[in-house]
């Protein structure tokens, strides 16, 4: 397809279009000529992806760069691959490790993960912003004097997982690597806000079972 | 308890206790003289919860004064005072109804509550924040081309209703109904980070176990 079907068929103009292809977030077409270009499926794909990105996510347009540099190194395996891209993304900053909460938070961590037998995500635990994630919302819990540990987190952590098998087996139902490994970033980003959407609708929907509309 | 005590029990300086006093997000102590006031528990209990919304949740001052006015009218069932304190909490803006894609989600949201059987979620669709998010979260996937409907939504809709469930057995498991709704809005405020870095987690765990590192 020519720049205007690309343009029209993903709903980013022709000018950001150029812009993505000037800033390499975007492959450069097939020259047919000083002036026309041809583009493929691979480039709607990888356009989609970038607004996603940068419109949905908000994401800089230099992280965008290193996340596709990722998603297209393919001397990588696919959970380095996966991780490599994921963890580019935006995270909490670092846990404060002096900080009394965060030392319980570790703790607590990691008696989750040794509880749940998530051998792998133990293995990763230094290198994973998931992980560090988890710490520094632990800690504000118990910082606000919820005592929140591994026994509390448990269930929530069985329910996420499933989660996590649903997502991994919608994202096998790619056809090839590079597209599966694109939906993951872009399930990342876009997921999210309906998962914490349909999580309030059912808790909506649970309180007027139990307790009515009284 | 004195001032001095709540503070150190909360680790809310008491500068700023006193500008929650004055802003009516906590309710007087019982004086003792003119320069004297006794707290209670209740006081060290809401003034957490009002730190959380503050500094954690990031929530103006007169948006924390209106969930606290919901959480306090008893003169409401609890269903009601869930979602009143639950729909003042910030969200995401109105969806754009001309929009086709916005169209196209409202269709696909209400044919997975019916598939589900939420009847009191589709009863309260017009009304709920929950809903409005999820209408506009699904026209974002639409939009990009990811065509997610009510079959790829309902399985994670069941996982988010279990969840729910938990959140409130554990909301139940706190003596007295105030109690009860201060905790719900402390999950819907301090929970979503914990939820979101567990599912990461689990993705991690997940994809090493399915990929191994290689």
């Amino acid at each position: 397809m020519r720049l205007a079907e690309l343009s029209e068929r993903s709903g980013v103009s022709t000018a950001t279009i150029k812009y993505y292809l000037r800033e390499g977030l975007l492959p450069p077409g097939r020259q047919l000529n000083a002036t026309t270009a041809e583009y493929e499926e691979e480039h709607l794909r990888r356009l989609r992806l970038v607004r996603a990105m940068i419109q949905v996510g908000r994401i800089p347009v230099a992280t965008v760069r290193e996340v596709l540099g990722h998603i297209d190194d393919d001397s990588l395996g696919r959970t380095i691959r996966l991780g490599a891209a994921l963890w580019a993304l935006p995270q909490v900053p670092e846990p404060d490790e002096d900080d009394e909460y965060v030392r319980t938070a570790h703790r607590e961590t990691t008696a989750l993960l040794d509880r749940l037998g998530w051998r792998n995500a133990e293995q990763v635990s230094t290198l994973s912003p998931a992980y560090r994630s988890l710490v520094v919302a632990v800690a504000a819990l118990h910082r606000l004097g919820y005592e929140w540990g591994a026994e509390q987190l448990a269930p929530y952590a069985e329910l996420m997982h499933r989660t996590a098998v649903l997502d991994l087996d919608n994202m096998e139902a790619y056809p090839s690597e590079p597209e599966q490994v694109e939906f993951a970033v872009l399930g990342a980003i876009l997921n999210e806000p309906v998962l914490r959407a349909l999580h309030r609708l059912a808790q909506e929907e649970e309180s007027a079972r139990r307790y009515g509309f009284e």
